[in-house]
């Protein structure tokens, strides 16, 4: 049988190591090259392959593909773009089979999170229906760590590492501070919907020595009386505190925090910023300086200080999903299988799409303490072997040495296609 | 002649690196014992001095010191506390020679900016008057890098390493989006007077193919339709722009951005973040999907992403402190005087502070663009060594392993005083 082609797309919000894997994919489909012939990555993501704009990997020097590996963001493109159910997009669907076929592709490797793994299970359907021999493996990623039937998701621990550093080294800073200035210090980050960047904040902190620290979780609503009464006690006995909040706490009436109480000049309501409006309130109730800092991107791109761990599981996921092609999986996910929390082992398992798809792994109540302000010995459980060790790019004029790619794309066959 | 202690304290803002220059000066002290007996600190800066609350730096084990090397903030605390003129605040003044004559301290390092260089000044004039023999000697630190007399300022290397890191990173990862989500990334960055954290930010894009980065230096007023004007033109040419802020940014009235605009419900106007205002303006006049982030204190602690260059001139600006006090200086600060760019040589000579105290050193015209938006090759062939070279913290747990110091005083002598 002649090798058939494999595609690759990057889906949603990018990480730090999401490049990783599409390095593993590549060179792990080289190394099969009797039956995968080339890769071809979807400029910005599906989206790509609808147009079929689709990029020749081959073409990468040995260079380019080892930087990959140490580059954040998405390399060839993501998209944040749904394709809705059979049913609504089904020209769309038809669509990506059809460019399937024109280029040969065989196998689909799909990147991404909760949606994606919900797209790869019904490209695979439909190729089943209109039987067109393909191979469809979603491949776990995303910094909010929401998916199941997976230990964690690739880029998340890199994530932790980031923030627990960042806020651990913040509060040495306002410590030293906080006898004549800033007494209060908040880091907003990611996670609109589940705690789980949030709870890694907690790592900062392993004795209640190296400081105070509240974590304000999405999956709590925000009690304003309880809130102001807890700073206070820290400040009191301590001199100062730290504040870690997700850009998803809502108030008790469901309405996110972000959006409540500032309003540009028109009274428009400001853009996001939970962190501002806690700064606002504390200084306002408690006549407290406040700082505070929104991480927003440098979280999520930040591969100067990539977990090792978070690191070797982006390969491994790469590596395991043309593996899992190759050995005729359709519609399933290698997922990380966590066999010891101490030390961390774990292995790789495929798992069925059918139950990941649009499935949400929620942050488990017994991650957050009784007060609901701190993590569980549990949750510490859980995520410290998630940020183990570091993985440094090379440097060049004292910064990164990133690589960035041009776009080779393979000629069309197609006539074009509205997206 | 038996040997004198040496009284040593931090000022004003932290910073990465300010510890290793603690540590040099505890060492190397140590190293003359025949000539200074202990180093006690100033717990929280000169308050510490004032309250006589002066830390047995003699007690702390060699483990704790090397930490200190590696640990961001103020270890012993700082603060944030001007000594005005010497008819204002003589008893200030006298307190503290009455202190040091209590403790029996001859030599007087003071780790700070501009303001601490002012005070390190009244106070050695002060003893000299009353004929209290005092060598006293500034040791230059802030990220704000507006000293004069020195070719940069200890701290201010790591947090142009950091800013230059971070907003590549970011560039990258809204790159990655640009197809169908994010247009435009902000960082807000540090230096409400100075834009050289700002014009740091600039080191991120060597090339024009390294992402569109434009830069908004607190020294040019905001023009706002030249600002829509030149984001407008980066997204339509390369998909996407980047922009770097000073929180000092001001309109053409002379108002800080960060001021205007937001108000919370009762009209109050929004603690800080011109980064969000942008934001808005951007979203509301361009209807470009904007993201933002504000490093804050991240920026100034970040130790895990030093550079050694700083580190080194921290260390060696706190030995050089030593060693001039000894030989005989007094009035003076170690300044750094760069003899050549590529390769970057250094060396330091003996300052007067007569020169240096209350002097700000602004960021030359000619650093910036013709048009305002970026740095020249001029200012990029200064900060390009200054982040050269990465001093990696040890980890323990997967996080930075920094030290915190138990705070053992040494027995007051004298009545309180009120600060």
């Amino acid at each position: 049988m002649l090798p058939r082609n494999a595609f690759y797309a990057q889906s949603g919000g990018v990480t730090a190591v999401i490049n990783v894997t599409a390095a593993a994919v590549i060179e792990t489909a080289h190394q099969h090259r009797q039956q995968i012939g080339k890769v071809l990555a979807g400029q910005n993501g599906i989206i790509g392959a609808l147009n079929e704009a689709l990029i020749d990997t081959s073409l990468l020097s040995a260079e380019k593909l080892a930087g990959l590996r140490h580059t954040p963001g998405g390399a060839f493109g993501s998209c944040r773009y749904k394709l809705k159910d059979l049913q609504q997009h089904r020209a769309h669907y038809q669509r990506l089979i059809e460019v399937f076929r024109a280029h040969d592709i065989g196998y689909f490797f799909y990147n991404g999170g909760g949606d994606s793994a919900d797209t790869c299970l019904k490209v695979s359907q439909l190729a089943s229906q209109m039987d067109y021999p393909l191979r469809a493996i979603h491949i776990p990623k995303t910094v909010d760590n929401d998916l199941p039937l997976t230990d964690n998701c690739p880029g998340f621990g890199s994530v932790a590492k980031y923030v627990a550093t960042s806020i651990r080294e913040a509060s040495l800073d306002v410590a030293s501070m906080a006898k004549t200035s800033t007494k209060v210090f908040i880091l907003e980050v990611m996670g609109r919907h589940a705690g789980w960047i949030t709870a890694a904040c907690g790592l900062a902190s392993e004795t209640p020595e190296q400081g105070p620290l509240l974590l304000l979780f999405p999956e709590r609503r925000f009690d304003q009386a309880d809130f102001l009464q807890k700073v206070q006690a820290c400040v009191a006995q301590y001199g100062y505190c730290v504040i870690a909040v997700s850009e998803g706490l809502r108030d008790n009436e469901g309405r996110f925090l972000s959006e409540t109480g500032l309003t540009d000049a028109f009274g428009h309501a400001q853009l996001g910023g939970v962190a501002p409006v806690l700064a606002q309130l504390l200084q306002a109730q408690l006549g407290l300086k406040c700082h505070w800092a929104v991480a927003d991107y440098l979280q999520r791109a930040a591969r100067h200080i990539a977990s090792a761990t978070d690191v070797a599981q982006a390969d491994a996921l790469g590596k395991a999903a043309v593996e899992l092609a190759l050995a005729g999986h359709n519609g399933v996910m290698p997922g990380i299988f966590r066999l010891s929390d101490a030390p961390y082992r774990w292995e790789i398992r495929p798992q069925e799409l059918e139950q990941i798809a649009n499935m949400e792994k929620p942050l488990p109540a017994d991650f957050i303490s009784a007060d609901g302000y701190s993590i569980t010995p549990a949750c510490r459980a859980y995520l410290t072997p998630l940020i183990q060790g570091e993985d440094y790019p090379p440097y060049k004029n004292g910064l990164p040495h990133y690589v960035q790619l041009n776009h080779t794309l393979v000629a069309k066959k197609l006539p074009p296609f509205e997206v």
